[in-house]
């Protein structure tokens, strides 16, 4: 390989990286979009943290458990030593004819911390902040690096006679994120107010405006995320994946919105934001092994289900804001599924490989969450009180609104001349 | 050409691609924070759909309908087949020097639901929503790829003695849209309120922040929009085709500042916003032959035209809510007929070309889209109900508000201790 | 050099440009929403002139100042003459390894704007538009290139006997535009409502989401800021400082959690929003030159700064609504210094130099700022009068509202039938 195209690959691999990285932002705007106004600091805290806390748990050890090479490696553990120790030629194309060393540990640092994002929105609204931190230094620092070590780090679901495939997470990111959702939203329980003597409330986000921006960057990360995870620039394996990656989101746009037009007579866009999420999290298993027919129907499939997954786990009362379940574990699975049924060496031993794949990382990520959480709710507790649940998170634990102006009317009159209003009023200023 | 460059180029494209995407969310911000809050999801909605319908549509027949290649092409119109059939080479430079089939693909398909885009705010806040879709396909599906053709297909416009030239689109995407609007305005009338008793009453958006947003992201986007239009990396023409679109944009912004300033007494924001994207059209048709000087002109002249346009659309009773003729249609003319002032060819010859590109283009456009919005004026009614106008379209097509807590303030008290009080209210909850 | 890298590598100076872009959007979403609603057009208005002002002014001869070569430069000033006037195979690599000069120019000019994008926060809620406007072309367009040339354009800091060393511009970009900040906060004064009675009163931003927008945005344009910065696609330096600038800005966000938690017994996430801008200002004069421990210490220790000189600068009554002063010119310093205490030539030398740097720059764009904004307070003032400030420059200004639904409620149901209640209302309709 010509030096030249190791440059190519790098500067490719770098764009990767800043559309994985703004997956955080996108994140942090569809789930505060999706919460309440009451709520919705407490959210972007919680998201504008988890980069921070993924990529240094994953500099001082994530990434030696997830890559841990030659060094202790087993086929379901392995560590290389604590710190970023850059091996010899890390900065060349002896490293890797893709990309450098710092290049690698960005990539998938930046991945790292996207699990513990997609739990937030799903406990969003009623979670103790400390306990949410501590959860997820441990599940991005401990959980996510041990089963991604499992395929991406060569241990046993790479080794299987059929490897499991798992083209850029969809169940190695997407659905650990889901499953860690699913144990934190089962031992928080629901919020107050969602379901009412046998009836299930709606309890819209406060602002569509926002969701539907983090959808796009969303969309636009995965490029990064899927594209990315060619490992090179290689213009065909490249560009097909992103054409795949972009007809399954259209297709999960079409889905969610055609179903959920019939089954709620209305023209429902959380559902179609919530379609094109699920097309883009369906076809993530896959992306490099699909045609132009088999994206679009993981699409419509993925937007479908993502509707129907909505009504069952409401159904279930099992109380998820920002849908994240049916999103990154309903779609995360289908998406695994679907190599078994669409890839290059579909059949019945692939599609075995992948339950085996979908059923070891669901195991042990749930458990590891459920025992974490529990462990949590003895100790620290892990959940706020009522009265904290129902003023908002914002105002308790982190005494501030989202929208001071809004929120607490009367601090900015305060400040003009009709003081004597104020005095008079209930509202009290609040401090930023 | 060395594999390594064909190996850029394609990795240049693909940034390209993703900076053309998210001119969606540009428009998506832009057009909701230029129309009310009541409107807000309705004007997401569409533009989350236009992106999934333009690929979609571009997949299936579109693309096969704007490079036909020597397929049943004439000057008018060729086809080359429905669905994506990657032809020999398709994944190499065999293909092209510059990208890859799907590559080029996605590339065009992104730029392809632009036009139906800038249509969807010129409409908003009064059209019906399935009208809107169905126009929407057949415009993006049909219109657009036909009169790309002409053009960028090699069709009868490329043909011409002196060659009509538009380098990325300011007569081929931009009017085009502008034309679609145009028909879609005249057929649909004004707003309820807008032209009252000979008053032209201002209809203020609901988020200048959102608005903002948007013009940001366009111009980030249009680095993609023009700066992919080389179809290759190459250095000069690429990065003199990023200054010479950023020095319009800044001299749109200037334009328009000075011009409402002057005529308006007050510094409008919207006027230098416009101006922004007023510039960015203007240099789109030429922006790889203008120098800094011409640049500089055509921006600032573009940032004139747009508040100069404004008035006079309100003065025409034309309603357009975001300026989307004044942008799109007045500047893409403009900036046409740039070409054939400040281009490398400038000249009497040119400009009869231009104005032949210019008319047979919008003839085509206008006719086609007017006739299409006729067609659904009088079988499905392309316009909401009085009172869905009044009440907002959110309400009524999609049975949920942007802002809930605002929007509908009794719910989320609903969910406090305050039972009573709502019990009392006479604001209704609502369900997203 | 191969003709093959001189392509990748100015792909590579194209994606920083659109990142130093996407910085402005950072700036103007971070500053409106920590500014309150009332002053919010007026902030954005700031913000998306000030890149259209940068580039025309760098355009027409802040690039040629910044930059002179051979001409007229002295170890304090040069100029090349007016325009941008391509020299000899400026399009190719003969003109640099790296780029176009065409790339240059504008990778140049993002960076330029910069500095005045900082000085529009620290001044917000109280400075008199044109008299800004007026600011920003000077100190842009004459301050900034002077200074920048000191070191970036061959000049005195650089011919030191060990060179003053600011890899990307703490000193040269943020702490300029700290400086230029805390000259116009002396002269205008705080804010009514502020410092009241000895005390200092918290005036909250108006939405925390705008704010963690702008932020995620400034981070991600800090990948184009520092890694363009190395003027190549060099895989093994530029990702290397990708790494360092992400761990210092995840390193910013705990330092200033942490601290702000113990200090103020709440989890405010304005100073987790701030630590993480700190973490990138700290690590940006040395980002080529730190080990990953380095650059955790860097961000940490930047990330409690900010928290420490927010309450100083409170005590101080220097009212910045932003944190701006906190953020650009403690921490610029702070990361200036760092390059003595962990560079490449760490040492008592480098830091005499690096001391020297901080202190020619920070003495010249002081005064020279203090002098400018002195000229304009006492011809065409510089503070708006005490009612506009109080109703909000918006409205005075820009005869506008952000949010106009929300702001004047009473207008969009002027436009319903129950027009009797607004003209009941003390609230009038305001026109856009």
């Amino acid at each position: 390989m010509s030096q030249d195209l190791f440059v190519v690959n790098n500067v490719w691999m770098m764009v990767s990286i800043f559309l994985v990285f703004v997956m955080h932002l996108g994140f942090a705007t569809l789930e505060s979009g999706l919460a309440r106004s009451k709520n919705t600091v407490n959210i972007l805290f919680k998201n504008s943290m988890i980069p921070a806390i993924g990529l240094i748990t994953y500099a001082l050890w994530g990434f030696s458990v997830m890559y841990p090479g030659s060094d202790f490696a087993g086929s379901f553990f392995g560590f290389s030593g604590f710190g970023l120790n850059m091996p010899e030629g890390g900065e060349t194309s002896a490293y890797n004819e893709g990309y450098t060393f710092w290049t690698d540990f960005l990539f998938q640092g930046m991945f790292a911390a996207t699990a513990a994002t997609i739990v937030s929105g799903a406990v969003a609204e009623r979670v103790k902040l400390t306990s949410f931190m501590v959860f997820s230094v441990l599940f991005v620092g401990i959980c996510y690096p041990i089963v991604g070590m499992w395929k991406w780090g060569g241990g046993y679901l790479n080794e299987l006679t059929v490897p499991f495939y798992d083209f850029a997470g969809s169940t190695i990111v997407h659905s650990v994120g889901g499953w860690g959702a699913l144990a934190g939203i089962i031992l928080l329980g629901s919020r107050i107010g969602k379901y009412v003597d046998g009836k299930i409330k709606p309890i819209p986000g406060h602002s569509i405006p926002l969701a539907t921006i983090g959808v796009f960057i969303l969309w636009l990360g995965w490029f990064g995320f899927n594209g990315g995870s060619v490992l090179s620039a290689d213009p065909g394996a490249v560009s097909r994946v992103l054409v795949m990656t972009s007809l399954a989101a259209a297709a999960g746009a079409i889905g969610g919105c055609f179903l959920s037009m019939i089954l709620f007579k209305s023209a429902d866009i959380t559902m179609v934001l919530n379609g094109i999420l699920a097309g883009l999290v369906g076809i993530t298993a896959g992306a490099d092994q699909m045609g132009v027919t088999d994206s679009i129907v993981i699409g419509l499939v993925a937007g479908a289900l993502v509707v129907l997954a909505v009504v069952l786990f409401d159904k279930l009362k099992i109380d998820d804001p920002v849908g994240a379940l049916s999103v990154h574990l309903v779609c995360g699975i289908w998406g695994t599924l679907a190599v078994g049924l669409f890839g290059a060496l579909a059949g019945v031993d692939q599609i075995i490989s992948q339950l085996i794949g979908i059923g070891m990382v669901g195991a042990f990520s749930f458990a590891f969450a459920f025992v974490l959480w529990y462990v949590l709710k003895v100790t620290m507790g892990i959940r706020v009180s009522e009265k904290e649940e129902l003023d908002g998170l914002d105002i308790h634990e982190h005494k501030m609104h989202a929208y001071p102006d809004i929120n607490a009317p009367g601090f900015e009159m305060s400040l003009n001349e009709k003081e004597t209003t104020v005095a008079a009023g209930s509202k009290k200023p609040v401090a930023v």
